[in-house]
């Protein structure tokens, strides 16, 4: 099977991060960041961008990264690895489109990070101790 | 072409850091950061490891991570995506493997930037940045 390569992203809002609620499989249903598939002659700070303005709409500035999360376990789908950018929104009237099934706004403090998609919650969490420290992180980081 | 994926790493020791002649092509004779490819089941901070461990016979601690660069033209063997750990070096006593003709410390500062291999020496001004400012870096970054 393939390795795969991801960009999702911590899209920020006033104290507030985007989540989607995903529309298909794997996890249909459940809450996760923007983002998607690295594509061939993209540089994968496009590809955040690309994936946020069709699942959300928007434009965003990216800030930084967050971490790299690579565990052959975090997708089922097949070894995906994943760049997570943080960014500003550009504005923030979202609408959605491709695969999220709704989009919105939320304070990152109250999310249910254990019944989230993929490992996007404990990302989530990293993003939360960013915050303070602004370190990077990646799967296997204590 | 398949997109490619690896991993390149400044090894840090007493303000030094570990640096590569190239022993085959593309770029042979050239210098630059041990590193190399990603393999499926492998997390990439294990890849990092790895690589480091074949080429200067060394072990590292990661750190933290400078910056993904995904230019398509930053490797004239295909595109390829690297994520670029800072560790400490474990040991100092460096022997060269692998594909690395010889290994060596030396203070970044002293490096010809614009005649090292691939993107390395963007890299390395990038990671003297960091040691100042604690940024994270991307191709396109300004």
């Amino acid at each position: 099977m393939p390795i795969m390569v991801a960009s999702d992203v911590i899209v920020q809002n006033k104290g507030k991060i985007l989540i989607e609620k995903r529309g298909s499989e794997p996890f249909k249903g459940l809450f996760c960041l923007p983002g998607g598939r690295w594509e061939e002659g993209e540089k994968i700070e496009e590809t955040a961008k690309r994936e946020v303005k069709e699942e959300a709409g928007i434009d965003i500035e990216i800030k930084d990264i967050l971490g790299v999360y690579s565990d052959p376990k975090r997708d089922p789908r097949g070894h995906t690895l994943t760049v997570v950018f943080i960014a500003d929104a550009e504005n923030e009237e979202i609408k959605a489109g491709s695969d999220a099934a709704e989009v919105f706004w939320i304070e990152p403090e109250k999310l249910e990070l254990d019944e989230m998609a993929f490992d996007h919650g404990r990302i989530i969490k990293d993003y939360i101790e960013w915050l303070d420290k602004k370190e990077t992180f990646w799967s296997s980081k204590g």
